[in-house]
């Protein structure tokens, strides 16, 4: 299209655009907005500004006549032979802050918005943010607010723009994509922004085929996965180095019924082993398969006729060592027969309403308000005996494995039914439906945490094997899910620690000046407050510290300081109100007893609204400590960084 | 300044400023340089803008006549009464890029230039260099190209500009600051690019008194610390719970002369022990004092008679408990006598070459390449064992103390003269004379790792009530060094890791898709680089791999891998010439062999030039193959962050 065609479209559309007059090679019209940009408007030259054909600051007729000339002389000297059909355009030339709006087609998240910085500084700093093509005005406004550019929105140096103009700029474009769906990108770069308004001053547009309709759309009416009531566990094993075993282990407390599935027959744990599927009397509503691939569809069939709800496939072997087709039948059984399937290639699942643990993993579990998604077994193992460690518990667990069936904005949706989960933690590699993931997350009433591979191009290869999921741009990934509120995490225990975390005002106790130096600037770096001591809370700890304590927060009690000291310093700290997190610092020192002082923390954590964490520098001489906090659940750090990640 | 004045000032400094003509109140001078901006210049209005003072894009004489009458009546509505002192300026308008160059008068670093992006993006983006006063052009350069505007001096959209106009301007701005020293502060902002060069259109310029004076200059002539060959320990002692025992057991195997000192007298480890300073026969070069402080300056008197050079003050309770008098008066009594001082209140110090440890660590030290200065005993102590457990080894350690007398740029000056040390890491809280350390890194042909702290408000008073000193802008600190080319390190374990890494291509093995996709980008932030496997590589890998690995870097060598596979891999990958580190990722599966893996890892490092690092994921179940990894002194990593924080 060109630039003028353009121009009338938007104006179609309620878009401002800046002021512009067309005319012949032969003529010079009247211009009363000079200064102009005088640009050929030609089919046959396409980047004009490589080919001579832009004259910036034209601020007179005599000035428009030595461009034309010189734009004609220009591009016929690199061969371009111009005719009638080519003409020019000279457009008004406004000042002002140079913004940026674009529409993009991803594969993941379909048409998506783009507004921010334009100018050259759209290519520089990359200070933009992402706004689905759906969202409303609050998820608008908190998007633009990601960019450093919409200070000027809020007073920055004076300036009074309303941020009011850039939401209507952003409806124009959602109106006019919605209108036009054969456009798949669109650039304005730059959209003036003055007094008066916003103004497109120049614009590019691309037509194509929209990627929307091959994300495809997600399946209707799927039964409820965590209403299984009736729960076959097929390939329950007596042989305790086999996942049979370990899971049949786990799932015996389960509060609805139990039926254990092994060909061989038998008994296990005081059950009857089923021979198979068939022998048991009456539906089921979910079935867990640990037997090997070769047997895995023949099973599925068999739990069709048993009106099957939910399969989860722990056995491996599928997509992810190339056997592309039994997966596809996999999923086509599931579309067919409606049922929900988790897996293949996954650890479980853990339902804590229903004590239900349908996980392989050895160590403990706790029941408590996070539910946590993983599409990595390694990783989903990892945190599960961290959580353990530290106290945290789950209300629901979800191994993905390789995703057959169930996407993830499938399992919000349910887990969004679910009132024992208040939040929700996701490691994701790859995202199939963007859009729907996305949706799920601004229809839901959980906070999200969400930590994902798949930020550099490399990375992108390494999940690709691992999963055969495509991830898109991270960039886009993260301001997409900030722009619904999800927060989105650097470190992989954040997802963990984060939920449990809201901490306004932290204060650090230390024996060494040094480490906490270096975790205040963590601190800082990640956003958060260190508190501010009233004068009258500094008394109390002057009178409690010898003379040379470092008379702020930190509050470093000397390299000295035994377990009594530690203890009054915790004394009076924990009378501060304002101070919801304390970090203790440990450092070996000469005769520092780091025991009696982490049993401190213990007292602390028992008594207050305060979290009390130690963090233990230091190698050996800090093992008796930790075994002692581990056995108590007692969450603590082994270094600065991480005890900070998921501030 | 009016800002006339200040444009012919810079004119005769060879600056090219923008066109302007300052002109009466009821005057309309000829103009031929429209458009431009029109401002009032009085001394009546200092905030221009504020009171309607300013009117851009004035493209005629009808407007400037409007511009004027606008103005005025601006300035009268907010009560401001105009005479014949007040003139206009109208000033021309240019289109460009805006780029910003200033000058300040840092704390810390005295005169330092700051170049950048200019207009609303200065404060938006702060994308700026910091340049020394009296950087020469490969300073100049590196400085700039730290940028992320410097890309248009690099081909960035086309853009041709020559880097050569931005370091003639900064060339400019150094001779203006030499010749007027008492400008303390100067903002041009923007300086406008075009293709004939850069053009100065607004500028603010600052008299006041300058900083340099307070910095101080450097005592010349200091004896050389590294020169001792005569050693006293003053309070060595024989109660093995004592400073005064550890350090005198260490410095045990010292080549040179080493004197015991203690009241008390007697024997230690079949050395005497002096019970006086004065007791020993001739000159003494250092002396280690580790008595009580009230003790410390007498003692510090007896040492001026035996011809002194350095003191190293172990002691604490100086500066650092409030006890100023004391620490000035030994500052006073080197500066007198010309010695150094360490400390007070330090770990002590190393010279491997000469086999000295006169540190109290009790964990073992090896002999290497590395100088380590720390202004942190706890961190000191810290990095002292990791580096032990890794098998780096040191020339040089200096516990830097309260840093009442030798300066860091002292110590590097005198480090430079020593053959045994390669590498300098320095971890600083608050540096005093930057300018002093700035030049001493220049000079120094070491290679140089800084880890700082106090990046935050906050933080700045943690390292305040920790040493004293007081830390300055950190963006500053950080761009100074890195353009006399130090590397500023933002974990602190990189300070022993990234000297011995400097690593082109790296190759990733693992059993577990997961964490190898969160190392990769891990990997790619660090800004390192994966190798790409060659057709003939992927066949070597094919051969001895399932046929489900992952066939791309990370290797992902499938969960159910015993020692074998990882052995054979380990085969292949240790014959690509590219690769010059390889992780080896290992969590806990059902029959992980971690010992036997990790043993492998011993032997690539053993024979290759390839480095081999083992990452350990999981608790327990790695406890054994750790214990055995310390014991090699084979480097490894418990989590995936530190594996990658040396890139």
């Amino acid at each position: 299209m060109r630039e003028s065609e353009i121009y009338d479209l938007l104006e179609s559309y309620d878009f401002k655009t800046t002021r512009y007059v067309s005319f012949k090679m032969d003529e010079i019209p009247p211009i009363d907005f000079f200064p102009v940009v005088v640009k050929l408007e030609s089919d046959k030259v396409v980047h004009k500004s490589d080919f001579g054909a832009v004259k910036l600051n034209i601020n007179s007729y005599e000035q428009l006549e030595q461009a034309k000339s010189d734009i004609i002389a220009n591009v016929t000297a690199r061969g371009v032979v111009l005719d009638d059909e080519d003409r020019f355009i000279a457009v008004q030339m406004l000042s002002g802050i140079e913004l940026y709006v674009g529409l993009v087609d991803d594969a993941i998240f379909a048409k998506t918005i783009v507004f921010g910085k334009g100018g050259i500084e759209l290519e520089l700093y990359k200070d933009v943010c992402y706004i689905d093509i759906n969202a409303q005005d609050e998820e608008i406004v908190r998007a633009i607010n990601l960019t450093t550019i919409s200070k000027i929105f809020h007073g920055f140096r004076g300036f009074e723009y309303s941020i009011e103009m850039a939401v209507e700029l952003i409806h124009c474009i959602q109106k006019f994509s919605r209108d036009n769906p054969q456009i798949v990108e669109l650039d304005f770069n730059p959209v003036i922004l003055t007094k008066s308004g916003l103004t497109v001053v120049d614009a590019r547009i691309k037509k194509g085929e929209a990627a929307l309709e091959k994300l495809g759309s997600l399946r209707k009416n799927r039964p409820h996965f965590f209403t299984n009531e009736r729960l076959a566990l097929i390939g329950a094993s007596s042989d305790s180095t086999k996942v049979g075993y370990a899971i049949a282990h786990n799932a015996l407390a389960f509060t609805g019924e139990l039926f254990l599935v092994n060909a061989k027959g038998g008994e296990l744990f005081g059950h009857r082993l089923y021979k198979s599927v068939s022998e048991i009397v009456g539906d089921i509503d979910t079935a867990v398969i640990m037997i090997p691939s070769h047997f895995v569809i023949e099973t599925i069939r068999e739990l069709i006729l048993k009106n099957i709800k939910n399969i989860v496939i722990i056995t491996a072997g599928f997509k992810e060592s190339g056997d592309y087709e039994s997966e596809n039948a996999i999923a086509n059984l599931a579309q067919t027969h409606n049922f929900n399937v988790i897996g293949p290639n996954c650890l479980g699942y853990l339902e804590s309403s229903k004590k239900l643990n349908a996980t392989f993993g050895t160590g403990g579990l706790r029941s408590g308000e996070l539910a946590l998604l993983s599409q990595s077994g390694a990783v989903l193992s990892a945190l599960m005996d961290k959580a353990y460690d530290a106290g945290i518990g789950f209300s629901h667990l979800v191994s993905c494995g390789n995703m057959v069936d169930l996407d993830f904005a499938e399992m919000i949706d349910m887990l969004n039914r679910e009132e024992s989960c208040k939040y929700i933690s996701i490691y994701a590699e790859g995202i199939k439906n963007g859009k729907e993931f996305l949706r799920a997350i601004r229809e839901s009433s959980k906070k999200f945490y969400i930590f994902k591979t798949g930020k550099s191009a490399q990375s992108k290869k390494a999940a690709f094997s691992h999963t055969g999921n495509l991830s898109g741009n991270y960039a886009m990934f993260k301001g997409l899910m900030e722009s619904v509120g999800a927060k989105i995490e650097d470190d992989i225990e954040a997802l963990l620690f984060n939920p449990f975390n809201e901490v306004k005002n932290i204060l650090v106790v230390t024996n060494a000046g040094g480490p906490a130096s270096i975790l205040v600037d963590y601190i800082v770096d990640q956003g958060a407050t260190l508190h501010t001591f009233t004068p009258e809370e500094l008394e109390a700890l002057n009178a409690v510290l010898p003379a040379n304590w470092s008379k702020n927060n930190p509050v470093d009690i000397i390299g000295d300081a035994m377990a009594d000291r530690y203890e009054k310093t915790l004394e009076v700290v924990g009378k501060i109100q304002e101070v919801d997190l304390v970090y203790v610092i440990i450092t070996p020192q000469c005769m520092t007893d780091t025991l009696n002082i982490v049993k401190l923390c213990e007292l602390c954590e028992r008594e207050g609204k305060q979290k009390v964490y130690p963090i233990l520098l230091g190698g050996h001489e800090m093992e008796e400590a930790q075994r002692y906090l581990r056995s108590k659940q007692i969450p603590f750090f082994k270094t600065l960084q991480s005890a900070t990640s998921f501030l």
